[in-house]
């Protein structure tokens, strides 16, 4: 490892930690206290924030920003842990990652994301091109969230789940005016294990989308939705079962 | 107030004031005709076009681009005015608000969000992320409008309302080829003091949702919403009012 | 033309020819084999990969990527051009276009958008703001797509389409769990000739929208659409015929 004090013309806190192999273009920025692991390569302009933990082989494509604190709310509820990277993991470009989420080994996301405070992602991850959740969300292994998806917060979702592009979720039955209130930690939605998800889907706070469980695409899904079920329609209604050669 | 001429290592147009206790970061650039108050911070690439005024205590964040002016059409119908960013607001990392919009004191715009020309933004509203507006469009005060949200432009959004995910406004009953056509100033719809919409919802251009009106996720909007009523399906109906306890 | 030996200080790779009237921020970085007309210009941060044809008067503006690279599966069916950015065309700031990507002469792209490899976009076309484009798709001439589209891929749009605000389509009948399984090349919906479409409308896999249609905004379209109907609704269904006087 190399004390912080030794690196090159990029801009670097206290307490960095860097490996060995690691390629940082002279325009990044290291805040403080932060570990780079081996073979790491940090692009243009890319900035890690204080507290963050990136481990070997990532790679961290031009202007993301890891480990984001500019926190405007929230903060009486906010849990705080240092922001990880896991290895191998692919960050795509202008992508922001706010401070304590972590990113499981072998995920991808890609160009133009935001992942709010607390967001957890497994590994073997995809999350697409212009995703937003507003975190505190718990993302499984092997899960893939498709592009212009908008999750709104406070979320679980289980292992090898599948959604397809534009899905969007709520996590409070009335809009409120939210700047002006305490904040309420609403639920989000429950998806389960192997669940699959069409295209511009929207799911209503507090349900559960059951195991392996298929929402046809342009559903509005009202209220749960039992285990290998299909479900289709406005508001969405049980229309079939998934057969057995489609399960996991 | 300091003159561009005493300004570091960032670059600086013509005839550009700059406030006390100010952080401009090297790599930004200030074009001419600028007045940046106290407190200001700009952050790394950060871009300020010409005839851009930045009030105190605002922060613009990484990439950001202040008074963008690539306008390709509208020409001969645009009204120009300064671009004004209010007291203490917020500008998130990647975001572009063009010239002639004006942001109010203490409103947030998130991040990789576009505001087109024309755009005013009143006070201690909250834009989301990956929001799209395409300007000519009046938004009031204590307003939020959340991610992925695309406005069509020419729209009035009242004070107090409260926009979910993914709202989707239209300003033109039929679709046209506009690159063909004399521009035509379509309407968008009007959204009236302190409405809120759920997530996924369509508007329809020219009609109007009432004071306080409850817009269902979901719904696809084709006519006026009376004031209090709660609408709700494809298209939506009236499914009941909202009760004295859910009012302002 | 100019080698790259006798290039400022900007980034330059090997085998590079610049045009006359060129101008190149500083901070912008060039690859190996590229081509640069006359009259270009590439803002700042802007990144063009190795392989890249710039033709004459183009604009690159802030941030964008051209020629981007990090493809990270479907190798094995990619097909390989040299990515080529045509005259005049203006690409906005953040936007990526992925390697092997074509666009026509006088097309925008505009702001934080994605194209992925193998997309072809035609002359005098528009793609809005915060548009994905998952590739393998040919678009064609004077064609409209406006912002936060997601296009799934393997898609055909002919000339004189117009898409408004938030088409969604898909490209495979059952979502599966890509990372795991063998490439196959899905079929997404066509769209002939001088289609309309409204705003947030859905398109399932395979279908066709026929000649000059038009589909209602918030459609769910499930199967083909004759030349010249007009489909509305959940699923969509033919509802009339556009006049003779709104034909091309």
């Amino acid at each position: 490892m190399v004390k912080s004090e030794k690196i090159g013309s990029y801009k670097v806190g206290k307490n960095v930690e860097i490996g060995k192999n690691v390629t940082i273009d002279k325009t990044a920025s290291i805040g403080n206290n932060v570990i780079i692991g081996d073979g790491v390569y940090l692009g243009r302009n890319v900035v890690i924030k204080d507290d963050v933990i990136i481990k070997n082989n990532v790679m961290i494509e031009d202007n993301a920003t890891i480990g984001y604190d500019n926190l405007t709310k929230k903060k009486e509820i906010y849990e705080e842990y240092p922001t990880i990277i896991g290895e191998n993991a692919l960050i795509r470009t202008n992508t922001v990652i706010y401070k304590s989420c972590k990113i499981g080994k072998d995920s991808w996301v890609n160009h133009n994301t935001i992942l709010r405070e607390n967001t957890e992602v497994g590994d073997n991850c995809t999350i697409g091109n212009l995703v937003m959740c507003e975190g505190y969300t718990k993302i499984g292994n092997q899960v893939a969230i498709h592009s212009l998806s908008g999750l709104g917060g406070n979320m679980i979702i289980e292992d090898k789940v599948f959604i397809a592009t534009n899905l969007v979720t709520a996590n409070g039955r009335r809009p409120t005016y939210l700047r002006n209130m305490p904040y309420i930690k609403d639920e989000g939605p429950i998806i389960r294990y192997g669940a699959r998800i069409g295209i511009s889907v929207i799911l209503l706070p507090e349900i559960e989308i059951g195991r392996e469980a298929l929402v046809a695409s342009g559903a509005i899904v009202t209220k749960n939705v039992p285990p290998f079920s299909i479900v289709m329609g406005v508001p969405a209604k049980v229309v079939g079962i998934v057969p057995d050669d489609e399960r996991l």
